[in-house]
């Protein structure tokens, strides 16, 4: 048996594949064994899922294939899926294996929340992952084709988006363009179609500045989303939602976007968690534990007003570059750097050519937006997969 | 009220649109009122109905405008569904109208023949229309999306398709061609899918040459299909289906087509009728009534040995051919023709560059026989519309 130090790195999302690129690259030879664990051959992009879900793009430019970004001869690429955590053993089971660790990054993402809302988990759709979308994205399309040979079916014609945070306005935007192709290619009468955006908090984009978010709306309002905010649902059921005072909302599609918690995973891991997240050391660390670092939806972070930041791309990414610093500086038995978000703004896009957002202390609102979001894009292919990466899926953006 | 006779042709199917092309061209000004009924505002070309079914063409492609084939200065076009026929009142009742009529050209096209197997009806889809092929493409995606959200759950790759006649043996050449890509598409293991084509007659394609039918067997097996020849559907369920003694079938998709009846609006017009169908006069004429013509599905004619022609595209144009004469020559008080069907031959297609066929008295297979296929695809083409069709259209096949 080597000496050499072994991480493994559970999940490849933002936090997980920017922590395997940087291990990569300040990594020397033989300095340690790393392995990256993904339930899938292909990191995915979860930022961009809103559109293929909608049907707007194609859900292969939300993903990119894991051999095309991590240099095999310095990681190993395990695909498999997580069953269990064990730090007292430092392992984790897979479901075809054991894997043993002496460092481990746990960046396995969350989990729908459902707030405890009846049917939610069952009858709810949800945009997760490359598959989540593909689902929706046929689920629409399916109701279309279904409803011109039941006519009297109008709920096959009503689309409900519970959530109006980022990824719930994001989604309505693209669906608001999507529906009336797909009433051109059905031959279908768009004044049949019902775009709901269902929110419980008092406004849409809950802590966005509030000028953006009545932008938004109006946008949005104008492309034929109802917007239903401040409005809890209360059950969703095999035909629609139930809202408010007991309003039923009669529909076919209910696609959930209302929030995300940690992954199951980590609570039976015997971590302490809130909310299923564990609220880590400044070094991204577990309390207590100096082996175990936890990035992204699992981890919870709080910023200099006492309030956690919210889970972002963003943030993951950031964490995963200070995660790598950390490993690397433990090894060589440096002294670790904390953490420290540095929060570079959001844009929200909104649909074809209109977005909002806040970059560098500013506000944007419609086409330059919409272009700050696509930097924002082609950004993130530059950082994992450099200019290869960019031409061939950025074009798409 | 003007004396010039009123024809009225229901139904712009093969039968119905010839007619109305030929009396187009053959009637002089003011010698006739012509009017065509149909509930879209489409011709389809049913024969090419297999391949946006399967998902190998887009449903486009298999419909022409009819007001790119009809000259509206000649023809009235009326976009509605026919409700009841009043022979006795010589009028139509419309779903929003009536119409009075002189003489009546019924090519309404006829329904799907369950023989009574429970379930059919309900929980098996028919290649029969744009609409019920938009919804079979849509349902098969939609499984493969299913599947990758619920693993366990194989039956959702389980494609079932009743009767290997014309239609059902095209429809699963083309399916065996899409699922691979679809597999593809959804990251799907293309062994899991499974698709069967299951026959209660002793063979495939009854009546046609065996030697051809063995060849096209051959192919499609090597292709994926699992035939059951010889083994009847007893039922029809949501989950599947029970063949033979009793095995069943686990599948979310099943298509019917094991046959054809005449539209149920012939019989409650009180026209005598075997399976739906009224055995036409010589002159294609409901016997004992001088002024309605039958056409298509919801004809019987008898070939010398005295059985049945099948319903084709081939035989309902050459009745909409000898019908427009047999109306001009009735408006000018001439004599009117016999029908006689002259077959050309047949062709069907096994999937992309595969066929066979009989054409001209000689038997044809493989990429010969696919290009004849196209050839006859195209003729048809450029009889209702000309070059123009044929370009615009034709491009595709």
């Amino acid at each position: 048996m080597s000496n050499i130090p072994k991480i493994v790195i559970l999940g490849a999302g933002y936090g997980g594949i920017l922590t395997a690129l940087r291990l990569q690259k300040e990594l020397n030879y033989n300095e340690a064994d790393v392995t990256l664990v993904n339930k899938h051959d292909y990191h995915y992009i979860t930022t961009h899922l809103h559109m293929p879900a909608a049907g707007t793009d194609n859900p292969e430019n939300a993903r990119v294939n894991i051999s095309k970004l991590i240099d095999e001869f310095k990681i190993d690429f395990v695909k498999s899926t997580v069953v269990q955590i064990r730090p007292q053993d430092r392992k984790v089971i897979l479901e075809d294996g054991t894997l043993s660790y002496d460092y481990l990054v746990i960046g396995l993402g969350g989990e729908p929340e459902t707030f405890g809302i009846p049917g939610l988990g069952d009858y709810a759709m949800n945009i997760r992952s490359i598959n989540s979308v593909r689902l929706i994205r046929e689920h629409i399309e399916y109701q279309f084709a279904r409803y011109k040979r039941e006519p009297h079916r109008t709920d096959y014609l009503t689309f409900v988006v519970g959530g109006a945070g980022f990824t719930g306005i994001e989604f309505v935007g693209e669906l608001s363009d999507r529906l009336p192709q797909l009433c051109k290619q059905f031959d279908v009468d768009p004044t049949l179609v019902k775009l709901y955006n269902i929110e419980a908090a008092p406004t849409a984009l809950p802590g966005f500045d509030p000028e953006l978010v009545e932008y938004a709306m109006d946008v949005l309002t104008k492309k034929g989303v109802t917007f239903r905010i401040g409005t809890a649902i209360k059950e969703c059921k095999p035909d629609g939602v139930v809202v408010g005072e007991g309003e039923e909302i009669k529909s076919a599609t209910v696609i959930w976007t209302g929030g995300i918690r940690g992954n199951r995973l980590i609570e039976e891991a015997g971590f302490e968690t809130m909310r299923g997240r564990v609220k880590i050391d400044e070094h991204l660390r577990v309390p207590g534990m100096d082996n175990v670092y936890v990035l992204g939806d699992n981890s919870l972070v709080f910023g200099p007003e006492g309030r956690p930041y919210p889970p972002t791309a963003q943030i993951a990414m950031q964490q995963g570059v200070t995660c790598a610093h950390n490993l690397v500086a433990s090894i060589r038995n440096q002294p670790l750097k904390g953490f420290e978000f540095s929060n570079k703004g959001t844009v929200a896009s909104l649909g074809k050519g209109e977005a909002i957002g806040i970059a560098f202390g500013k506000k944007y609102k419609g086409r330059s937006a919409a272009w700050l979001k696509k930097m924002i894009d082609l950004r993130y292919l530059f950082i994992i997969g450099g200019i290869p990466l960019v031409l061939r899926k950025g074009k798409f953006f």
